[in-house]
Protein backbone atom coordinates (compact mmCIF):
# COMPACT_ATOMS: atom_id res chain seq x y z
CA UNK A 1 0.00 0.00 0.00
CA UNK A 2 1.01 3.59 -1.00
CA UNK A 3 2.21 5.53 1.99
CA UNK A 4 -0.33 8.04 0.62
CA UNK A 5 -3.32 5.63 1.87
CA UNK A 6 -2.14 5.19 5.39
CA UNK A 7 -4.42 6.11 8.17
CA UNK A 8 -2.77 5.03 11.04
CA UNK A 9 0.69 4.81 12.26
CA UNK A 10 2.31 3.46 15.50
CA UNK A 11 4.99 5.61 16.53
CA UNK A 12 7.38 3.30 18.85
CA UNK A 13 10.41 5.33 20.77
CA UNK A 14 13.40 3.67 20.81
CA UNK A 15 14.38 4.70 23.90
CA UNK A 16 11.31 2.94 25.99
CA UNK A 17 11.18 -0.62 26.85
CA UNK A 18 9.34 -3.14 24.34
CA UNK A 19 9.03 -6.80 24.13
CA UNK A 20 7.81 -9.83 21.98
CA UNK A 21 3.78 -9.38 23.20
CA UNK A 22 3.89 -5.43 22.35
CA UNK A 23 5.14 -5.85 19.42
CA UNK A 24 3.17 -8.60 18.03
CA UNK A 25 0.31 -6.59 18.80
CA UNK A 26 1.26 -3.60 16.91
CA UNK A 27 2.18 -5.88 14.07
CA UNK A 28 -1.38 -7.56 13.98
CA UNK A 29 -3.16 -4.78 15.26
CA UNK A 30 -4.36 -3.57 11.72
CA UNK A 31 -2.06 -0.13 12.13
CA UNK A 32 -0.40 0.98 8.49
CA UNK A 33 2.96 1.56 9.12
CA UNK A 34 5.29 1.72 12.62
CA UNK A 35 7.61 4.63 12.67
CA UNK A 36 10.70 3.78 14.23
CA UNK A 37 11.07 7.93 16.05
CA UNK A 38 12.01 9.93 19.47
CA UNK A 39 13.15 13.01 20.40
CA UNK A 40 15.49 12.11 23.46
CA UNK A 41 18.09 10.15 23.92
CA UNK A 42 17.71 8.32 20.89
CA UNK A 43 21.15 6.63 20.06
CA UNK A 44 21.95 4.32 16.90
CA UNK A 45 22.15 1.44 19.08
CA UNK A 46 19.01 1.80 20.55
CA UNK A 47 17.22 2.30 17.10
CA UNK A 48 18.80 -0.84 15.64
CA UNK A 49 17.48 -2.77 18.52
CA UNK A 50 14.37 -1.91 17.99
CA UNK A 51 14.52 -2.09 14.54
CA UNK A 52 15.95 -5.44 14.39
CA UNK A 53 12.52 -6.53 17.05
CA UNK A 54 9.96 -5.98 13.83
CA UNK A 55 12.10 -7.67 11.21
CA UNK A 56 10.54 -10.30 9.26
CA UNK A 57 6.50 -8.52 10.11
CA UNK A 58 4.99 -7.36 6.65
CA UNK A 59 4.19 -4.00 7.68
CA UNK A 60 5.90 -0.74 6.25
CA UNK A 61 8.65 0.21 8.50
CA UNK A 62 9.39 3.61 8.48
CA UNK A 63 12.66 5.65 10.45
CA UNK A 64 12.16 9.08 11.35
CA UNK A 65 15.42 10.22 12.87
CA UNK A 66 15.66 13.24 15.66
CA UNK A 67 19.45 14.10 14.04
CA UNK A 68 21.88 13.74 11.13
CA UNK A 69 23.70 11.06 14.01
CA UNK A 70 20.60 8.73 14.20
CA UNK A 71 19.82 8.11 10.93
CA UNK A 72 19.68 4.59 9.63
CA UNK A 73 19.25 3.71 6.38
CA UNK A 74 17.20 0.12 6.63
CA UNK A 75 14.00 0.55 6.84
CA UNK A 76 11.52 0.48 3.97
CA UNK A 77 11.05 4.59 3.99
CA UNK A 78 12.53 7.33 5.63
CA UNK A 79 10.57 10.31 6.83
CA UNK A 80 12.38 13.47 8.03
CA UNK A 81 11.06 16.41 9.92
CA UNK A 82 11.71 19.99 9.26
CA UNK A 83 9.95 22.16 12.11
CA UNK A 84 8.10 25.16 10.29
CA UNK A 85 7.22 26.71 13.25
CA UNK A 86 11.04 26.51 14.99
CA UNK A 87 12.50 29.57 16.09
CA UNK A 88 16.11 28.06 16.19
CA UNK A 89 16.79 27.55 12.46
CA UNK A 90 18.92 24.19 12.74
CA UNK A 91 15.50 22.87 12.84
CA UNK A 92 14.63 24.12 9.33
CA UNK A 93 17.54 23.77 7.30
CA UNK A 94 20.69 23.38 9.47
CA UNK A 95 20.82 19.81 10.36
CA UNK A 96 19.47 18.71 7.28
CA UNK A 97 22.48 20.77 4.97
CA UNK A 98 24.96 19.45 8.54
CA UNK A 99 23.08 15.62 7.28
CA UNK A 100 24.06 16.55 3.14
CA UNK A 101 27.57 17.81 4.63
CA UNK A 102 27.83 14.70 6.37
CA UNK A 103 27.48 12.64 3.60
CA UNK A 104 29.19 15.08 0.67
CA UNK A 105 32.33 11.99 -0.03
CA UNK A 106 29.80 10.10 -1.06
CA UNK A 107 27.62 12.10 -2.99
CA UNK A 108 25.87 10.08 -5.54
CA UNK A 109 24.81 7.37 -3.06
CA UNK A 110 23.35 9.61 -1.08
CA UNK A 111 21.30 11.62 -3.88
CA UNK A 112 19.76 8.54 -4.56
CA UNK A 113 18.83 7.81 -0.79
CA UNK A 114 17.75 12.15 -0.01
CA UNK A 115 15.35 11.34 -3.71
CA UNK A 116 13.62 9.30 -2.01
CA UNK A 117 13.18 10.77 1.21
CA UNK A 118 9.74 11.74 2.19
CA UNK A 119 10.12 15.44 3.99
CA UNK A 120 7.42 16.13 6.82
CA UNK A 121 6.54 19.71 7.66
CA UNK A 122 6.05 19.76 11.30
CA UNK A 123 4.28 22.12 13.48
CA UNK A 124 4.98 21.94 16.88
CA UNK A 125 1.85 22.84 19.27
CA UNK A 126 2.54 21.35 22.83
CA UNK A 127 4.98 24.11 24.58
CA UNK A 128 6.22 22.01 27.50
CA UNK A 129 6.69 18.83 24.52
CA UNK A 130 10.71 18.20 24.72
CA UNK A 131 10.19 18.67 20.50
CA UNK A 132 8.98 22.39 21.54
CA UNK A 133 11.85 23.14 23.79
CA UNK A 134 14.71 21.49 21.87
CA UNK A 135 13.63 23.39 18.48
CA UNK A 136 11.92 26.53 20.35
CA UNK A 137 8.68 26.04 18.52
CA UNK A 138 6.15 29.15 18.67
CA UNK A 139 3.34 27.19 20.06
CA UNK A 140 1.11 30.67 20.72
CA UNK A 141 -0.74 30.71 17.62
CA UNK A 142 -3.83 30.79 16.44
CA UNK A 143 -5.78 28.40 14.04
CA UNK A 144 -5.49 30.55 11.38
CA UNK A 145 -1.63 30.82 11.79
CA UNK A 146 -1.10 27.30 12.35
CA UNK A 147 -2.62 27.10 8.94
CA UNK A 148 -0.17 29.66 7.41
CA UNK A 149 2.38 27.57 8.43
CA UNK A 150 0.65 25.15 6.62
CA UNK A 151 0.55 26.76 3.44
CA UNK A 152 3.95 28.03 3.99
CA UNK A 153 4.88 24.44 4.29
CA UNK A 154 2.97 22.75 1.25
CA UNK A 155 2.92 25.72 -1.09
CA UNK A 156 6.56 27.33 -0.60
CA UNK A 157 8.54 24.17 0.40
CA UNK A 158 6.36 21.94 -1.55
CA UNK A 159 6.59 19.15 1.44
CA UNK A 160 4.33 15.86 1.23
CA UNK A 161 3.22 15.96 4.37
CA UNK A 162 2.07 18.29 6.66
CA UNK A 163 2.38 17.28 10.06
CA UNK A 164 0.60 18.74 13.46
CA UNK A 165 1.89 17.81 16.40
CA UNK A 166 1.08 17.78 20.20
CA UNK A 167 3.21 15.64 21.22
CA UNK A 168 1.94 14.25 24.65
CA UNK A 169 -1.39 15.92 25.27
CA UNK A 170 -4.56 15.99 22.82
CA UNK A 171 -4.97 18.85 20.71
CA UNK A 172 -7.71 21.38 19.32
CA UNK A 173 -9.40 19.33 16.66
CA UNK A 174 -10.49 22.97 15.31
CA UNK A 175 -7.06 23.78 14.34
CA UNK A 176 -7.04 20.53 12.08
CA UNK A 177 -9.60 21.34 10.51
CA UNK A 178 -8.48 24.56 9.70
CA UNK A 179 -5.07 23.26 8.07
CA UNK A 180 -7.05 20.62 6.43
CA UNK A 181 -8.87 23.65 4.58
CA UNK A 182 -5.91 25.08 3.16
CA UNK A 183 -4.04 22.17 1.77
CA UNK A 184 -4.49 21.27 -1.77
CA UNK A 185 -1.82 18.21 -1.91
CA UNK A 186 -0.01 17.28 1.10
CA UNK A 187 -1.39 14.58 3.56
CA UNK A 188 -1.91 15.87 7.36
CA UNK A 189 -0.45 13.86 10.02
CA UNK A 190 -2.13 14.55 13.23
CA UNK A 191 -0.16 13.05 16.37
CA UNK A 192 -0.95 13.60 20.05
CA UNK A 193 -2.82 12.60 22.91
CA UNK A 194 -4.56 10.06 20.97
CA UNK A 195 -5.39 7.33 23.64
CA UNK A 196 -9.62 6.12 23.01
CA UNK A 197 -11.25 5.55 19.99
CA UNK A 198 -13.40 8.79 19.67
CA UNK A 199 -10.27 10.66 19.84
CA UNK A 200 -9.27 8.95 17.24
CA UNK A 201 -11.89 9.16 14.87
CA UNK A 202 -12.32 12.87 15.87
CA UNK A 203 -9.24 13.75 14.40
CA UNK A 204 -9.62 11.58 11.67
CA UNK A 205 -12.50 13.61 10.29
CA UNK A 206 -10.03 16.47 9.43
CA UNK A 207 -6.45 14.58 9.62
CA UNK A 208 -5.73 11.89 6.56
CA UNK A 209 -3.60 9.90 8.79
CA UNK A 210 -3.26 9.98 12.95
CA UNK A 211 -0.02 8.74 14.53
CA UNK A 212 -0.50 6.82 17.97
CA UNK A 213 2.28 5.79 19.92
CA UNK A 214 2.40 6.80 23.77
CA UNK A 215 -0.58 5.52 24.63
CA UNK A 216 0.58 1.99 24.50
CA UNK A 217 3.61 3.19 27.15
CA UNK A 218 0.92 4.69 29.18
CA UNK A 219 -2.44 3.17 29.26
CA UNK A 220 -1.30 -0.38 27.42
CA UNK A 221 -2.40 -2.76 24.31
CA UNK A 222 -5.84 -2.83 24.47
CA UNK A 223 -6.32 0.90 24.59
CA UNK A 224 -4.15 1.00 21.25
CA UNK A 225 -6.24 -1.82 19.27
CA UNK A 226 -9.11 0.82 20.34
CA UNK A 227 -7.58 3.37 18.68
CA UNK A 228 -7.28 1.60 15.17
CA UNK A 229 -10.17 3.13 12.53
CA UNK B 1 12.20 36.85 -22.12
CA UNK B 2 11.65 34.35 -19.62
CA UNK B 3 13.17 35.60 -15.95
CA UNK B 4 15.18 32.16 -16.17
CA UNK B 5 17.29 33.50 -18.76
CA UNK B 6 18.15 36.62 -17.52
CA UNK B 7 22.17 36.89 -16.81
CA UNK B 8 22.53 40.39 -15.01
CA UNK B 9 19.96 42.11 -12.63
CA UNK B 10 20.35 45.16 -11.48
CA UNK B 11 19.55 45.95 -7.92
CA UNK B 12 18.18 49.23 -6.72
CA UNK B 13 17.95 50.04 -3.03
CA UNK B 14 15.12 52.34 -2.22
CA UNK B 15 16.66 53.94 0.19
CA UNK B 16 19.52 55.51 -1.60
CA UNK B 17 19.28 58.47 -3.44
CA UNK B 18 18.60 58.09 -7.12
CA UNK B 19 17.86 60.87 -10.51
CA UNK B 20 16.70 60.68 -13.64
CA UNK B 21 20.15 60.08 -15.47
CA UNK B 22 20.78 57.24 -12.76
CA UNK B 23 17.27 55.54 -13.94
CA UNK B 24 17.92 56.08 -17.56
CA UNK B 25 21.52 54.98 -17.86
CA UNK B 26 20.32 51.47 -15.76
CA UNK B 27 17.38 51.50 -18.20
CA UNK B 28 19.26 51.64 -21.59
CA UNK B 29 22.24 49.65 -19.79
CA UNK B 30 21.55 46.32 -21.51
CA UNK B 31 20.90 44.79 -18.09
CA UNK B 32 17.85 42.19 -17.88
CA UNK B 33 15.73 42.84 -15.26
CA UNK B 34 15.51 45.70 -11.98
CA UNK B 35 15.02 44.25 -8.62
CA UNK B 36 13.71 46.81 -5.96
CA UNK B 37 15.15 45.67 -2.53
CA UNK B 38 16.62 46.46 0.29
CA UNK B 39 17.56 45.48 3.94
CA UNK B 40 17.41 48.68 6.07
CA UNK B 41 15.08 51.50 6.78
CA UNK B 42 12.85 49.95 3.19
CA UNK B 43 9.53 51.90 3.65
CA UNK B 44 6.26 51.29 1.50
CA UNK B 45 6.33 55.08 0.43
CA UNK B 46 10.14 54.62 -0.93
CA UNK B 47 9.47 51.50 -2.77
CA UNK B 48 6.37 53.24 -4.41
CA UNK B 49 8.50 56.50 -5.57
CA UNK B 50 11.47 54.00 -6.97
CA UNK B 51 8.44 51.68 -8.74
CA UNK B 52 7.34 55.23 -10.25
CA UNK B 53 10.14 56.60 -11.56
CA UNK B 54 11.08 53.19 -13.17
CA UNK B 55 7.42 53.29 -14.61
CA UNK B 56 7.28 53.04 -18.60
CA UNK B 57 10.31 51.07 -19.47
CA UNK B 58 10.00 47.75 -20.94
CA UNK B 59 12.45 46.58 -18.48
CA UNK B 60 10.84 43.63 -16.22
CA UNK B 61 10.77 45.04 -12.71
CA UNK B 62 11.30 43.20 -9.93
CA UNK B 63 10.25 43.81 -6.41
CA UNK B 64 12.27 41.66 -3.89
CA UNK B 65 10.41 42.52 -0.18
CA UNK B 66 12.54 42.21 2.75
CA UNK B 67 9.55 41.40 5.34
CA UNK B 68 5.74 41.67 5.06
CA UNK B 69 4.90 44.80 6.00
CA UNK B 70 7.09 45.82 2.82
CA UNK B 71 5.31 43.77 -0.13
CA UNK B 72 3.97 45.59 -2.90
CA UNK B 73 2.25 44.37 -6.08
CA UNK B 74 2.40 46.08 -8.52
CA UNK B 75 5.97 44.85 -10.53
CA UNK B 76 6.27 42.45 -12.86
CA UNK B 77 7.77 39.95 -10.41
CA UNK B 78 7.56 39.57 -7.02
CA UNK B 79 10.93 37.90 -5.89
CA UNK B 80 10.61 36.01 -2.07
CA UNK B 81 13.96 35.47 -0.28
CA UNK B 82 14.48 32.88 2.87
CA UNK B 83 17.24 32.74 4.26
CA UNK B 84 18.36 29.19 4.53
CA UNK B 85 21.25 29.81 6.78
CA UNK B 86 20.04 32.44 8.98
CA UNK B 87 19.36 30.83 13.13
CA UNK B 88 16.61 32.84 13.34
CA UNK B 89 14.11 30.55 11.97
CA UNK B 90 12.02 34.09 11.40
CA UNK B 91 13.73 34.27 8.28
CA UNK B 92 13.06 30.79 6.77
CA UNK B 93 9.46 30.20 7.64
CA UNK B 94 8.65 32.89 10.06
CA UNK B 95 7.84 35.88 8.18
CA UNK B 96 6.14 34.03 5.25
CA UNK B 97 3.85 32.39 7.66
CA UNK B 98 3.14 36.13 8.76
CA UNK B 99 2.39 37.20 5.53
CA UNK B 100 0.23 34.15 4.51
CA UNK B 101 -1.69 35.00 7.98
CA UNK B 102 -1.74 38.94 6.99
CA UNK B 103 -4.03 38.09 4.06
CA UNK B 104 -5.82 35.07 4.98
CA UNK B 105 -8.99 37.16 5.11
CA UNK B 106 -8.69 37.65 1.11
CA UNK B 107 -7.20 34.15 0.75
CA UNK B 108 -8.19 33.24 -2.91
CA UNK B 109 -6.62 36.29 -4.11
CA UNK B 110 -3.55 36.12 -1.97
CA UNK B 111 -3.22 32.89 -2.98
CA UNK B 112 -2.98 33.71 -7.00
CA UNK B 113 -0.26 35.81 -6.06
CA UNK B 114 1.49 33.09 -3.74
CA UNK B 115 1.53 30.47 -6.78
CA UNK B 116 3.51 33.12 -8.92
CA UNK B 117 5.88 34.14 -6.56
CA UNK B 118 9.76 33.23 -7.02
CA UNK B 119 10.60 31.73 -3.81
CA UNK B 120 14.75 32.37 -3.26
CA UNK B 121 16.89 30.42 -0.90
CA UNK B 122 19.60 32.84 -0.41
CA UNK B 123 22.85 31.93 1.51
CA UNK B 124 24.36 35.09 3.34
CA UNK B 125 28.02 35.01 3.16
CA UNK B 126 29.49 38.49 4.56
CA UNK B 127 29.23 38.27 8.36
CA UNK B 128 29.29 41.75 8.51
CA UNK B 129 26.53 42.60 6.38
CA UNK B 130 23.11 44.14 7.91
CA UNK B 131 21.26 41.00 6.50
CA UNK B 132 23.61 38.49 7.91
CA UNK B 133 23.24 40.57 11.23
CA UNK B 134 19.50 40.64 11.06
CA UNK B 135 18.65 36.96 9.83
CA UNK B 136 21.59 35.65 12.60
CA UNK B 137 23.03 33.54 9.45
CA UNK B 138 25.73 30.95 9.91
CA UNK B 139 28.42 32.58 7.50
CA UNK B 140 31.36 30.37 8.84
CA UNK B 141 31.13 27.31 6.15
CA UNK B 142 33.24 26.01 4.00
CA UNK B 143 32.82 25.16 0.15
CA UNK B 144 31.15 22.07 0.73
CA UNK B 145 28.97 23.08 3.56
CA UNK B 146 27.85 26.42 1.68
CA UNK B 147 26.71 23.11 -1.14
CA UNK B 148 24.86 21.51 1.29
CA UNK B 149 22.57 23.89 2.32
CA UNK B 150 22.02 24.77 -1.79
CA UNK B 151 21.54 21.49 -2.17
CA UNK B 152 18.89 21.11 0.98
CA UNK B 153 16.87 24.14 -0.53
CA UNK B 154 16.91 22.88 -4.11
CA UNK B 155 16.22 19.12 -3.23
CA UNK B 156 14.59 19.46 -0.14
CA UNK B 157 12.38 22.89 -0.58
CA UNK B 158 12.14 22.83 -4.51
CA UNK B 159 13.64 26.22 -4.66
CA UNK B 160 14.10 27.70 -8.25
CA UNK B 161 16.39 30.33 -7.35
CA UNK B 162 19.36 29.78 -5.37
CA UNK B 163 21.33 32.99 -4.11
CA UNK B 164 24.63 33.00 -3.06
CA UNK B 165 24.92 36.57 -0.87
CA UNK B 166 28.20 37.96 0.06
CA UNK B 167 26.44 41.75 -0.19
CA UNK B 168 29.12 44.32 0.33
CA UNK B 169 31.91 42.36 -0.50
CA UNK B 170 33.46 40.47 -3.20
CA UNK B 171 32.99 36.65 -2.99
CA UNK B 172 35.02 33.97 -3.44
CA UNK B 173 34.70 32.25 -6.71
CA UNK B 174 35.30 28.47 -5.29
CA UNK B 175 32.32 28.93 -3.55
CA UNK B 176 30.34 29.34 -6.64
CA UNK B 177 31.87 26.98 -8.26
CA UNK B 178 31.16 24.05 -5.94
CA UNK B 179 27.16 25.41 -4.99
CA UNK B 180 27.36 24.77 -8.80
CA UNK B 181 28.40 21.40 -9.15
CA UNK B 182 25.63 19.92 -7.20
CA UNK B 183 22.71 22.19 -8.30
CA UNK B 184 20.51 20.28 -11.16
CA UNK B 185 17.45 22.59 -11.70
CA UNK B 186 17.87 25.96 -9.47
CA UNK B 187 19.36 28.88 -11.15
CA UNK B 188 22.35 29.95 -9.39
CA UNK B 189 22.03 33.81 -8.55
CA UNK B 190 25.32 35.67 -7.40
CA UNK B 191 25.75 39.04 -5.61
CA UNK B 192 28.01 40.90 -3.76
CA UNK B 193 31.32 43.06 -4.39
CA UNK B 194 30.90 43.63 -8.41
CA UNK B 195 32.27 46.50 -9.22
CA UNK B 196 34.36 45.55 -12.64
CA UNK B 197 33.67 43.38 -15.79
CA UNK B 198 36.75 41.22 -14.84
CA UNK B 199 34.69 40.23 -11.87
CA UNK B 200 30.77 40.12 -13.54
CA UNK B 201 32.64 37.66 -16.10
CA UNK B 202 34.81 35.68 -13.41
CA UNK B 203 31.30 34.82 -11.30
CA UNK B 204 29.32 34.38 -14.61
CA UNK B 205 31.70 30.99 -14.70
CA UNK B 206 29.67 29.88 -12.28
CA UNK B 207 26.34 31.38 -11.73
CA UNK B 208 24.01 31.88 -13.67
CA UNK B 209 22.96 35.47 -13.04
CA UNK B 210 24.60 38.07 -11.32
CA UNK B 211 23.02 40.81 -9.38
CA UNK B 212 25.09 44.13 -9.28
CA UNK B 213 23.62 47.41 -7.67
CA UNK B 214 26.42 48.83 -5.05
CA UNK B 215 28.62 49.88 -7.92
CA UNK B 216 26.22 52.47 -9.13
CA UNK B 217 26.30 54.14 -5.42
CA UNK B 218 29.57 53.68 -4.93
CA UNK B 219 31.34 53.95 -8.27
CA UNK B 220 28.93 55.93 -10.30
CA UNK B 221 27.75 54.30 -13.58
CA UNK B 222 30.38 54.19 -16.12
CA UNK B 223 31.39 51.44 -13.39
CA UNK B 224 28.03 49.49 -13.38
CA UNK B 225 28.02 49.76 -17.29
CA UNK B 226 31.02 47.77 -17.27
CA UNK B 227 29.39 44.81 -15.97
CA UNK B 228 26.75 44.47 -18.42
CA UNK B 229 28.37 40.68 -19.65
Amino acid sequence: MNWKKWKHITKLDPDRKFDKEMINTVIKSGTDAIMVSGTQNVTLQKVKELLNALKGSSIPIVIEPSSPDSVVYEADYLFVPIVLNASDGEWITGKHAEWVRKNYEDFNKFEKIFNEVIFEGYIVLNPNSAVARVTKSKCDLDEKSVASYAFVGERMMKLPVIYIEYSGTYGNPEVVKEVKKVLKFSRLFYGGGIDCREKALEMLKFADTIVVGNVIYEKGLNAFLETIP
